[in-house]
């Protein structure tokens, strides 16, 4: 669908989630994920081809709604005053081609990062990470940054996986979601297992959880645990 | 005794427990123990044979005594709008078992998980593990999670141990205590020692402390620690 | 000289110190050295031989100048309704054998207490540890928990070196200062340089710093560093 | 250029300077890369021979605008009542050496300190170090504290790198920027890859970025990332 930011229904649900991205970058920051400006929440615009993203360069503190920028999913800027995030290019690929996808986050948090220069994906060694990733965490290769190379490697990475985050290889992390909220989330928990993982292989590898008992525990977390409606 | 949550006495101590839990969950998050939804700490409404437990998937800064769930020790809801943790049938398990216990708290501390994932036992090798939990923190066996089997393998593992706490292989802590802030604070002390010993064996393995003073250390905490009456 | 609480000059320089102590606590907490209730700072009143103390077993957002314990050098309460830390015994040994010692802090900090289970001195490898603590942190011997047994460790083990810290076998840290300050302060650097060394020790042992280069540092330190009359 | 004090313009530009250097040393507590009165900010007085820079020994909670010392470029105080931190003549030697450096941060910063006591610089094996510091993060040698000595021994280490950090043997960081708030960042963006390089080498050493993406990174963060006039 085409969006006309003119019509009342598509600016109304961009400003809602232009406040909604803008109030997410502070839980990058409260969970650590961050420092100075280094990473960046985005979300679809839903039903239509938009996203909102953060602006280049601009401290955390001082995102506003008003601040973040709208895109199209060519990652040309349709609306705010400001450069949008180097990395837009990227998340904008990310959403033409994974359609159920309505938010995206970008983090160099320091533990997956460490996995991440390695090129080692996180084993599944812990029922956090069954429920929540539905397996090992991923990597993919190393692609340069400013077009949609980056988007690229995390499409491919992610094909066939359960997971919701990707280790790019030498540089950081990426998580989707259903919702903005949700690939918040994905960046969360990737850095706490990372480093509860990190920490358990200082002292020699670890056998992952059997693939049976991974598909148990992401069935019922995916299905039955939180509110349901 | 079973309990009337009609009987005004039992009405107020609902009342009383589910603030109590509510506020105690706040203490997991600034002694960072948790992050995002991924710990919860239960209570025994005392005299009776109910809990009040986290909502399931509910963020910390959104808990409210009156979001908290009343289950029965067969973990069915008695009151509350939410659907409890899923981890509640456990806690039950743990309350019907262990008469002594008060509160119940679990959580997915990054050092105590660590051990966890490994499934090796904290020694005792610090004067504040001989204090808290009266020698080694033992680790008992993966359980899938749902149903009241981790409650089993707590029950299990704690029986003939001092410790107040124990690690569940491949996922994380489970503490008791004879009220739930004396959970919380053993949840605490685990991830305390558990960080501390993790940094300590970065070189080379150590000698426990021997059980006469880890003996000796154990009963002055237990018994002159603290204000007494 | 002995102390009379009555003497208004004497009630006055208690009533101070203990305003001093109850905030000096919340250094402790601030600089992450402590969790729970598991570390305590006291104070010599100056000119007489009393020493005020946290109590035992309260939580630091509970602690107020009312709630600090007064004890003379035998550590017998003199003032206060609480129950004074478990060690006072060997604060007050300290006061009594090391007479230029105003203030005392105890605590298991992470990093400090890895090198005291360990039972490993933190080698001078910094130049701020040149500067605080001009050496090596050195290690004293096991003692209980109770009596004055780890205030005669503390004296024993700093006795002809100048550090102002002294890790305490399979324990923790005490510091000492001219003022309780001073003992804080040492608390905050000791857990500093222990996890900066920490972290440089993992990839291979390092060679102390020059014995002429540790005294230049020091001398500098103690005598130009910071605001002077 | 002479400045003169007493001229408006002059004047003015002093008390912004001071103003903005009391502000930045709050982001130095808030990015935990100081401790206690460990690490400081100056910055040039921009069309002057003068510099600002922190007093000696005082708390960050105590900073003010006007407790901010102003010093000549041979380091001798030319306004403010305390005495200026014990590293003004070396900071005064970078900004005597380095005209373009316009603000400079020394701190212990744990991760990049511990690089510092190995003596091992920090090798390019991320987008961000790539971005930030444009290859690898180099070692300085050892130099006494209070003269200007480190000083001469940062410039010599920049001279023909394009990091604006460098690693002082056994003792911390000093980084450089064209404004005194590029110069922060850059001490935030060294301690972040310093941890999370020390994470990942610490399960085997790292190939580095190629020197054609390094390159390729480093042109497009230094043109085009952030908002540009």
């Amino acid at each position: 669908m085409t969006a006309d930011p003119a019509d009342p229904a598509v600016s109304a649900a961009i400003r809602q989630m232009r406040r909604t991205v803008a109030e997410l970058h502070a839980e990058l920051v409260s969970n650590g994920l961050v420092v100075w400006t280094s990473g960046n929440v985005s979300a679809r615009v839903p039903g239509t081809d938009l996203l909102v993203i953060k602006p280049s360069g601009v401290s955390y503190a001082d995102l506003t709604a008003e601040s973040m920028v709208v895109c199209d999913l060519t990652a040309a800027r349709v609306a705010g005053e400001l450069a949008p995030s180097s990395d837009t290019a990227s998340h904008a690929y990310i959403y033409r081609h994974m359609p159920q996808v309505g938010g995206v986050v970008h983090t160099h948090s320091r533990y997956a990062t460490a996995w991440a220069a390695r090129g080692e994906p996180i084993p599944c060694v812990l029922t956090a990470m069954a429920d929540e990733f539905g397996g090992d965490i991923p990597v993919g290769p190393f692609a340069p940054i400013g077009g949609e190379e980056i988007g690229r490697a995390v499409v491919t990475t992610l094909s066939g996986h359960r997971s919701s985050a990707v280790l790019l290889r030498s540089h950081g992390v990426f998580t989707v979601g259903a919702a903005p909220r949700d690939a918040v989330k994905a960046a969360v928990m990737c850095e706490d297992v990372a480093a509860t993982v990190h920490l358990a292989v200082s002292r020699g590898e670890l056998t992952p959880l059997a693939q049976d008992q991974i598909d148990a525990l992401y069935r019922r977390y995916q299905t039955e645990y939180g509110q349901r409606p």
